[in-house]
């Protein structure tokens, strides 16, 4: 199972590609709580997410082919992909649904890489990349069920202790499970690692219940970002062992949270980028006394001219 | 004149009321620059300015009488002198041109201070205030023209100092000389720091030409925040000691580095707080082979929703 030394390795390997994002600590009052929070600012990260470091990561540790790298995804994972591929000088095709938006498909064809649109699903796309890929030789960079992947946004939480070593509990927003099996991975218990996901797409909050990864719902305000199927087979075991709790917000908490995020902070982030502090302000997750918590803010592709009205 | 001693001493004096804000470094490459750059993300302090830094020192150097504390301002100002009364638990007046805006009335007054509408300008409105505290006996807390504001603002130098050591220069937006005298007085010349100012708001730069603060015009984009008619008395030696450099942009510069903060950064900032980078990403300032220069994001009090065309 996936431990701090493959995390160490990964952030070696990353160190001069991703940005080392800062953390704010604030007492918490300003946002009706308790306790004091510690703010990971990892939308700041290049793309305006953490999918950086799992793509890097992954490619780093691969040796990659002349065909490069090929990935489905028509959102942070297929920026992140496109980054990746271009900042290492390889080529990148990225497989994304005919229903992706006009400006996502923009946004990584921006980074260089070559968009097919293709299926009518997110599951199709990525049924036609695997395809492309056994004929291609390019090297597939899942969004989230990878050892390396892990590794590479586990290299999150190793920056958090290190800059915020007083925490007792993280919270974690969970889509494919990619971002909380490599917390869950650094932490190993040394802070409760607490998952957050929206009503709508509870992936883990299932799987945790049946005892293994099963196919949940998608839907809601941060589908966009969260919305996995089904969590990712690599990060599972890692969530059985070290999550301590699973659990869920309404779309209604996620957009209260954002709107706080700007009111209190002027930090600007997406849904599922609001979504793990929506646990703390409305109550779905109450920290004892004497905690200290960490939020990862995982993103922020978002467009400020809409986002009143998402 | 100020030193370190008082900024020191401010630095403690406002340690518990101010948040710690964080330093971001990037490559400089993502903005088509050849040096690193350390952002001071300062928006981020309480109200969405570096203000309320100068006000609870003022406040907390003073001995505050019961009839609390006033001032003139509209602006970022007004909100950090209402939200430092507030904290501290003392009554406020700030007075504002009967042009305020609604929302920035409103905004003053949701910190709990008594908005006062009077006078056709920021000027009418600053001597109605000034004839109030003569009656009242409230404590005067300038915007910018007293060595507690000053000393206050400098903390921001201090800490950005302590992180990013190896700056060789500061850029730092300047609309009264507030913010730039106390980190002028910080630094003094151990980097070297530099003035920027919209054309339309060239109160530094036109006393610097003169040997003495001189009335200015002030408009264009960011005058809600950088424009004052004149520089301060108290912040002027300290300018042309250690100020190095005093340049101009132009708006549409600041609004295109305004864009990029956004674009590669997820970073959302006012105009006056996207002046400093605006140097750089326009050329107005060309940092040296070998440079490392640290901008201060000063402000984000703005409307996400009208961003794009503000």
């Amino acid at each position: 199972m996936l431990g701090r030394d493959q995390i160490e390795a990964a952030a070696e390997r990353i160190a001069s590609r991703v940005r080392r994002t800062p953390v704010l600590r604030v007492t918490g009052v300003e946002l009706g709580l308790t306790v004091p929070v510690a703010f990971k600012m990892e939308f700041l990260q290049h793309t305006g997410s953490f999918k950086p470091r799992g793509a890097f990561n992954r490619m780093l540790a691969a040796s990659l082919p002349a065909a490069g790298v090929i990935a489905a995804s028509g959102g942070n994972h297929g920026a992140a992909v496109a980054y990746a591929a271009q900042a290492l000088g390889v080529p990148a095709e990225v497989y994304v649904p005919t229903t992706a938006p006009a400006a996502k498909v923009a946004r990584i064809a921006g980074y260089g890489a070559r968009v097919v649109q293709i299926g009518a699903s997110y599951n199709e796309a990525m049924l036609a990349s695997q395809a492309r890929a056994g004929e291609s030789g390019a090297l597939e960079v899942h969004a989230y069920d990878h050892p390396d992947v892990l590794a590479g946004q586990g290299t999150v939480a190793r920056e958090v202790e290190q800059d915020a070593p007083e925490l007792t509990h993280v919270l974690v927003a969970t889509g494919g499970g990619g971002l909380i099996g490599g917390i869950a991975a650094w932490y190993a218990d040394r802070a409760m690692v607490v998952s957050v996901e929206p009503e709508g797409c509870p992936a883990l909050h299932e799987a945790l219940a049946a005892g293994h990864p099963v196919a949940a719902p998608v839907g809601g305000i941060a589908a966009d970002s969260l919305g996995a199927r089904q969590v990712g087979a690599a990060m599972f075991p890692l969530a059985q062992a070290h999550v301590r709790q699973a659990v869920l917000v309404r779309d209604a908490a996620i957009l209260a949270a954002r709107r706080l995020l700007w009111e209190r902070l002027r930090i600007l982030v997406e849904p599922g980028g609001a979504t793990a502090l929506a646990a703390l302000t409305s109550g779905a997750f109450s920290p004892p006394p004497g905690a200290s918590v960490g939020v990862i803010l995982c993103g922020a592709n978002t467009d400020p001219g809409k986002w009143e009205h998402p």
